[in-house]
C-alpha cells in the first residue's frame, strides 16, 4: 500500500467557533453561521483547492477531454475507524476505485456527510483528515460538499456520500458486457482482508497477527494493468460489497457466460482464512476495499499479471479462473479435493455495513 | 410551477421479490440478490435510460463541451412527503438548481440512498416515482446510483443523497464574487413557501388556504435570465437553507460589498405571512425551494426582471434591493416604518431538517 501522507492536525485552523461547541448540533447542518464555520475551519483547511474555495453552489471545473464517467457511492461502515483505515479512507477510495475500474482517471470528488446530533468535531476531524490524504494520495480533488445534521437516534455519527468524476481516454473500452468465453480472471492479491478486519473489530476478536483493512485506491495499479493489457482488458470490477463471489455473478449475468473458479488459486491471508472459519464466512463473499479483478484476453494475461505483481497494491496477483459459454451467468468452483460445485449467488451480504 | 408528468404506477415492473419483502432488509443493501432485485425492479423501470442500464460502478457519458458544473446535496426532511412535493422531488430539484445557479445546463445526477431497516417498500417506491417525474420535467437523466441500509434505529427512512454534472456554456461567467455595487437584486418570486409548508405539517396547522411547497426545477428559469441579461447577469442564487437572508449574506461576503433590502418589497404569500406571524419566524430566513435570486447590473435589470415574470415559475418577480460598497458583508433593511435595521446572519437554521 502507497505511504500515505499525513497531515498536520495541529496546523489546522480551529479557533474558538468550533470549541466552542465539541460536539455537533443541529445548528450545524443550517446553512448559517455554523456551518459556515464548520466548512471555513474544518472542511476547507483539509481539502484545500482553488475550486472549492469558491463556495459556489456548484464546483465549476476546466473542460473534461475524453468520455466522462461518473459514480457515486455512500458509506455506512461501523465501527467508523478499523484496522487499516475509516470511513474517511474508504469514502475516498471507493469512489476512487468505482471510477478507476470504469477505465477513467478520477479527478474531482463531491461529498455529503449526514452527521448525528452529538457527534464529536474532533471524530469529524479524524475523518475529514483521512479523506484528505486518501484523496492526496488518488490524486484527487474534494470540490464542493454539504453537511447534514439530524437529531440524536436517527443516524450513527456520519454517514459519507462521495461522487466522483473522471475522463475515459478514448482508446480505452473495457465494461462488463465486453467479457467473454476463454477471458482469464486475475484478482490482483490476498481476499477478505477489509470484511474481516471490520468484522473482528465488532466481535472483539484479536488474532496473533493484525488483520488489517485493504483499503486503497485502484487508479495506479488500473493505469498499469491497462497500459500492459491494452484491448486485451475486458472489464475490471473492485470487489467489494457481496466479495470476488457477487462481482463475478454479476459480470457473468451481465455478459451472460459462465465462470469457472480455481478455488485452489484464491489468494487468501492464512489469518483471514482463520478468522473466517472461525466466524463462519466464505472469505469468496466477503469484502475488499482495495483489490481489484481483471477479465483479461488470453494472450494478454501473463503480460498484465506480470505488470499487477510489479505493483505495490498487486503484489499477490493470481490467476483464479476463466470465463466460458457453457452453464450461462453460473459460477463453478473447482474444490480443494478435485470436484466441481456451483456457487450460487448470495441472498443478502454475510456482513452488514461493511462499506 | 410546470405540470409534472406522472408515470403510470400500475405500469411497474414489481413482480414476487419485492412484494415478499414489504418492508426494507438489511440484506436491500447488501450487494446480493435483493440489492439486484431493488435495482431490476424498482430504480431501473422509474429512472430508465441508457446509461443507467448498462449498471456498471460508474456511468460512462459522452463527451461534454464547456466547463463542467459539479454539485452535491443530501436531503434528510422530515416529514418524507409534504404538501406540494416530496424528498424525492427535492433531492432532484435541489441539485439541479445548484447546478443551474452556476450558469450550467444540468445533465446528469447520480443518487445515493440510505434506507432505514423496516421502510416500506411502497414508500419508497412513491419516493422514487417522484424523482423520476422530476428529473423528466427537469430535462436530466439519473445515471448511476448506490442503496445502503443501516439498522432500525440509526436512519429516518430514507436519506437520500445527489450530485449532479452539468455544462457551462464558454460565454456564462457568473459567480459570488463577481457581483459589484449598483447591481440589483431580483427574487423570482413569493419567499418562505417552502419551509411554512413543512412546518404547517409539523405542527399540524391548517390555513383556510393550502400552503404549499415551492418545490421547482429553475433550469428553465436560469436559461431565461441568462438569455435576457446576458453579461449583465453577476451571479445568481436559490435561497434554500437560511432563506434569502443567509443567501444575501453569504453572497456579501463572497464578494465583500454590502446590500440594501426594501423590505416591503419582499413578496410573501398572505398565509405564509400569518403562518410566520404564528409560528414566529422571520420569512427572510425561512427556505425556499423553487425560487432564484439574480444580482444583476442596473442597466440590465429591467430586462431580466420582465423575462422572469414572463416565466411561469418568476410571474411573482420582484426587485428587492440593491449591492453598496458601503458597510460590507453587511444587510440593512429598509423597513415598513421607514427606518434603517442591520439583519444579522442567523446562527444556525430557524427549522431543522427542512431539505
Amino acid at each position: 500500500m502507497p505511504e500515505i501522507a499525513k497531515l498536520d492536525f495541529s496546523a489546522w485552523s480551529c479557533p474558538l467557533p468550533l470549541q466552542d461547541y465539541p460536539n455537533i448540533v443541529m445548528g450545524h447542518g443550517g446553512g448559517g453561521k455554523l456551518s459556515s464555520d464548520l466548512v471555513e475551519h474544518l472542511f476547507l483547511p483539509a481539502f484545500r483547492n482553488e475550486v472549492l474555495e469558491n463556495l459556489g453552489d456548484a464546483a465549476v471545473l476546466s473542460p473534461v477531454s475524453g468520455r466522462l464517467a461518473v459514480s457515486t457511492d455512500t458509506f455506512v461502515v461501523q465501527p467508523l475507524f478499523f484496522p487499516g483505515g475509516s470511513i474517511g479512507n474508504l469514502a475516498v477510495n471507493g469512489t476512487v476505485n468505482d471510477l478507476a475500474m470504469s477505465g477513467a482517471r478520477p479527478m474531482y470528488l463531491t461529498t455529503g456527510f449526514v452527521l448525528e446530533e452529538g457527534f464529536a468535531i474532533a471524530e469529524l476531524a479524524r475523518i475529514v483528515q483521512d479523506m484528505a490524504a486518501s484523496a492526496q494520495a488518488a490524486g484527487v480533488q474534494i470540490v464542493t460538499g454539504d453537511t447534514k445534521v439530524v437529531e440524536h437516534g436517527h443516524g450513527d455519527g456520519c454517514y459519507i456520500n462521495t461522487a466522483g468524476v473522471g475522463a475515459i481516454p478514448d482508446h480505452v473500452q473495457v465494461g462488463p458486457s465486453l467479457v467473454r468465453p476463454d477471458d482469464v480472471i486475475l484478482v490482483s492479491g490476498t481476499i477478505a482482508d477489509h470484511g474481516v478486519a471490520i468484522m473482528s473489530v465488532r466481535e472483539g476478536l484479536e488474532f496473533e497477527s493484525a488483520i488489517l483493512s485493504d483499503c486503497a485506491a485502484l487508479n495506479g495499479l488500473a493505469a498499469a494493468v491497462l497500459e500492459a493489457g491494452g484491448n486485451g482488458i475486458h472489464a475490471m470490477r473492485d470487489p467489494t460489497r457481496g466479495g470476488v463471489g457477487a462481482t463475478l455473478h454479476e459480470i457473468a449475468g451481465a455478459a451472460n457466460v459462465g465462470m469457472v473458479l480455481e478455488e485452489t488459486r484464491l489468494p487468501v491471508r492464512p489469518a483471514v482464512h482463520a478468522a473466517c472459519e472461525l466466524l463462519g464466512l466464505d472469505p469468496l463473499f466477503v469484502a475488499n476495499e482495495g483489490k481489484m479483478i481483471a477479465f483479461v484476453a488470453p494472450e494478454a494475461a501473463d503480460a498484465v499479471l506480470v505488470a499487477m505483481r510489479k505493483h505495490p497494491l498487486g503484489a499477490d496477483a493470481q490467476s483464479i479462473g476463466w470465463v466460458v459459454a457453457q452453464h450461462p451467468r453460473m459460477l463453478v468452483a473447482q474444490t480443494r479435493i478435485g470436484t466441481n460445485r456451483v456457487v450460487p449467488a448470495q441472498i443478502g451480504e454475510q456482513l452488514p455495513r461493511i462499506c
